[in-house]
């Protein structure tokens, strides 16, 4: 293990920092909403600019897509995790091509979702004007995280704490400010379960005609719950490092028909917030599998591949995994007539 | 004037609904942070995933950005308003292009920003959890605003009041409940002035070396008050409806050096909030002038052009005004050699 200043390198990242790559080819880009309904409220503001009564829209997802001109796969939905937004999947903090690039330049449409309440996607703070107006009891605010830069080291498993480092790890701890910057304020704690990101995903899985669902961490299990609810559309899916599986001990029954895929990284077994995540979704994929369904749980350490952090889609050897994934959802995707 | 039933259009605005055009071709595309920086506290969650101690980074701006293959003109950076996100600039509600590619298709570099605590720039609620702690009380909580539907409509100048439109009014009001979904959470009226999209904006234009700054609504101002800090990377400034010119009875020497545009929509004169604003602006580009400076001020109605709303990059003749605005540029930047 060695130590890491944690400088602010993310200054040095510039645009010129990426690899050079040829052009890439759009056939259409653009963006859109799924999900979403209006409320009623006497405190949208405390501001002078807009009044504090009435009607705004919540709980939908913002969604921004490119398709490639030549496509050769199933489109792919990308899914960020806890206080991340759809730029986990974008440019890596050290300047290097995200998935959501790379697997449009390997032939499929891909799809980038804000969750419900995050980034694009419009919170509700009613509730926090109110307790300012003293409506309402402080006690009764809503539940926010944000994840400390101290904190998020370890759960992000760059080390056993901070600032120190796993021996070999691939992230790029050099460039850790830029990475600091893409953590925002979520509000899913004050959410109800299953959050509304997940009806938002069947509804877009159900209008795509057919995707593969990435999720990541938690929003690992988002796929499943949306399987749950209407399996249409969704082809396959790819939930890496959840925060939670489907509980094994109930019924399965409703997981055992799309092919599922859960992706782990690098010293998964020295983390005691990530050990027992694993043997949760083990214990999930073998009650499925006995049941008729294929749920794969895939260490990537015994594949060959190590020194991987949660954040392993933008690991070093990040394309080395998005390439291995690919020929996943190749194998397990069944080709449209 | 019509009354226009308020149907949550959105889910029919389908992907396949945008315009036929041919394939783009970009060279280079991605996103990054400008600005930010680290502050300490003990009050970053009230959840039991993370600890309330540490540090997190805020005031950075989120930027992403394309580069086509067939660079014409100058880069382009597009900042959107109040109650907004860079969402502003995409497809259109009616599933139209937005001016993020356009821009691009018309061969300048596009980049599209989240102000500082909008979407996925982040927001800091060490605030809210301390008066949830019962640390600090209910009246220091952050002043924030969320607009209203029937609020957004008049301010929006969509018509005189809600539902209402004003005759040959050009904005998609049928696909009115996908613009409602842009709408968002605005932390503005709690942070300091200038807002810190000021500075990272500031940064942004020497970082690329040469940059148009196009702004909207409440970030009208911020490409001044960012000229007034360190002109250099500014190339020109498109204000489209600011909400406030700086103060023509002050020193406007700071503004006299970039070339300006002003741009108005219709139905001005009928508004209450927007009739003001367009007189303070008249009267700094006059001061500005005086002195030697390029402002022009454009009501888009004495150009011929009627029944634009005060969001016209996404009324139905988005695209006209798109061509209108790139030959101002191309007619006011001057050429690298």
């Amino acid at each position: 293990m060695k130590t890491v200043a944690c400088v602010a390198a993310a200054l040095a990242v510039s645009v010129a920092a990426q690899e050079n790559a040829p052009p890439l080819a759009i056939a259409k880009q653009g963006s859109f909403f799924v999900g979403g309904h209006d409320v009623r409220s006497d405190t949208l503001s405390t501001a002078p600019n807009f009044p504090p009564v009435g009607t705004i829209t919540v709980d939908q997802v913002y969604v921004r897509y490119q398709i490639p001109v030549d496509v050769k796969g199933a489109p792919i939905t990308l899914i960020h995790g806890c206080c991340l937004t759809g730029k986990t999947w974008e440019t890596t903090p050290d300047g290097r091509m995200g998935w959501d690039e790379y697997f449009v330049r390997k032939g499929h449409a891909v799809y980038v979702v804000d969750q419900a309440a995050r980034g694009r996607s419009a919170a509700n703070s009613s509730v926090i004007n109110s307790v300012k107006l003293g409506k309402t009891p402080p006690g009764e605010l809503p539940v926010l995280q944000s994840a400390a830069h101290e904190a998020a080291w370890t759960a992000f498993r760059f080390g056993p704490e901070y600032p120190k480092t796993f021996s070999e790890l691939r992230f790029p701890v050099d460039a850790i400010g830029e990475f600091w910057k893409q953590m925002v304020l979520d509000w899913a704690p004050s959410l109800p379960t299953p959050n509304p990101t997940v009806p938002a995903l069947s509804e877009l899985a159900i209008r795509l005609n057919g995707t593969v669902l990435v999720s990541h961490s938690q929003s690992g299990i988002y796929p499943f719950q949306a399987e749950a609810i209407d399996r249409k559309g969704i082809v396959a899916i790819v939930s890496i490092e959840p925060s939670a599986c489907p509980d094994a001990a109930a019924d399965v029954t409703p997981y055992t028909r799309i092919p599922a895929l859960v992706l782990w990284g690098d010293y998964v077994d020295r983390s005691e917030r990530w050990a027992p995540r694993l043997k949760m979704c083990q214990a999930f994929a073998a009650a499925v599998n006995a049941r008729g369904g294929r749920i794969e749980n895939v260490e990537l350490p015994k594949t060959g591949m190590r020194g991987n952090s949660h954040m392993l889609m933008q690991d070093r050897n990040s394309l080395e995994i998005a390439d291995w994934l690919l020929a996943w959802i190749d194998r397990n995707v069944e080709r449209k007539p």
